[in-house]
């Protein structure tokens, strides 16, 4: 229970004010418990810090459900690889959306802009096993192995969900919207997907202009 | 010359650590100056934030071609709008990697995740100009006048730049790359303008389906 809410805290406060920005014992003190208490679970500051990191990578969650498209990716078939993908974009936009993504956002963010070896251990953890599955898919989907075309497509992909967090204010204005209610996150995940399908359909043709 | 250099340090610091993350004695210490001359310029430490959030707006830039796509949009020749998205893109594309965009983003992405006045002002400047052009830019490329449909592909087109510097190390990673050199840039830039193609052509499609 305590270093629960040790590392949610540390999460927030380390997403808020970075590394050097905040106090053992300001965290100390906001999760109700004593500064001894993470010298003893986390060794100190960085300690707590990479910790908060594995914690974020926890709550980005996925993992569970790798083996699946795995298994996609084994299959070949083109039209499972497809809706595979549309499916992947789906869940991160929704996980994207929940409250709970607040917390670790602008952890993420700062790390994005200025990776410290916390990042490593993000990466290593779902969002890098859903990087590789993507690009796979994205092989699997348009019936090639161009991995370095396939990993560029990928980025354009998880672009445009990020966008809805990583410039959610923006969103809402273009939106003309107070809050992103589910009907707006409908209409913009079916664009989505039907830009995937789009894109797919471009990359085939150019691949057969290849050839 | 330090009102510049308040404003540069200001932008900084209360990107890394928020607003309430740092105080004025700090920033006048790093701009080398009296906290006297954050009070007669800016009134405090609010009025600094917001005059940072100005520069920010103003570093931003692009305000200047704005005039150029309002002509674009004016004439209503669908090749010439494909194209002026194109070159929105590229060009928003271009300054995300410029060292200088790493000061501003840290700062405009706090914003987003939790918006001020702050924001408020940043949107009046050059990114609600863009953002209103390119959803009537995407109306003329596609021949169609729903400003809804144009805002939810906007975004998604938006999303496709952005990434390159919200997800800048996931990014990295994928590409297998230490550092994005021009060469990644310009292959990333030339998979985005396919991709404006592919879906301005779907979004076509989409609209003559429903007529």
């Amino acid at each position: 229970m305590v270093q629960q809410r040790l590392l949610d805290i540390a999460i927030e406060q380390f997403g808020q004010h970075g590394l050097d920005g905040v106090s053992t014992r300001e965290i100390a003190a906001a999760a109700d418990t004593a500064m001894s208490s993470i010298t003893y679970h986390y060794g100190g500051k960085e300690g707590l810090y990479l910790a908060a990191a594995d914690e974020v990578a926890k709550q980005m969650g996925g993992l569970d459900t790798i083996a699946t498209f795995d298994r996609v990716i084994a299959g070949g078939d083109p039209a499972a690889a497809r809706g595979a993908i549309a499916a992947i974009m789906r869940n991160f936009l929704e996980r994207l959306q929940q409250p709970q993504s607040n917390a670790w956002a602008l952890f993420i963010m700062r790390e994005q802009l200025n990776p410290t070896e916390a990042f490593e251990r993000i990466y290593a953890g779902p969002m890098g096993q859903t990087a590789r599955v993507l690009v796979e898919l994205i092989c699997v989907a348009t019936g090639g192995d161009d991995r370095a075309a396939a990993r560029l497509a990928a980025i354009s992909l998880f672009g445009q969900v990020l966008v809805m967090k990583a410039a959610r204010a923006t969103c809402r204005k273009m939106l003309e919207r107070e809050t992103l209610t589910q009907d707006v996150i409908d209409d913009y995940a079916a664009r989505v997907v039907a830009n995937i399908d789009a894109i797919l359909d471009r990359m085939i043709a150019e691949r057969q202009e290849q050839s």
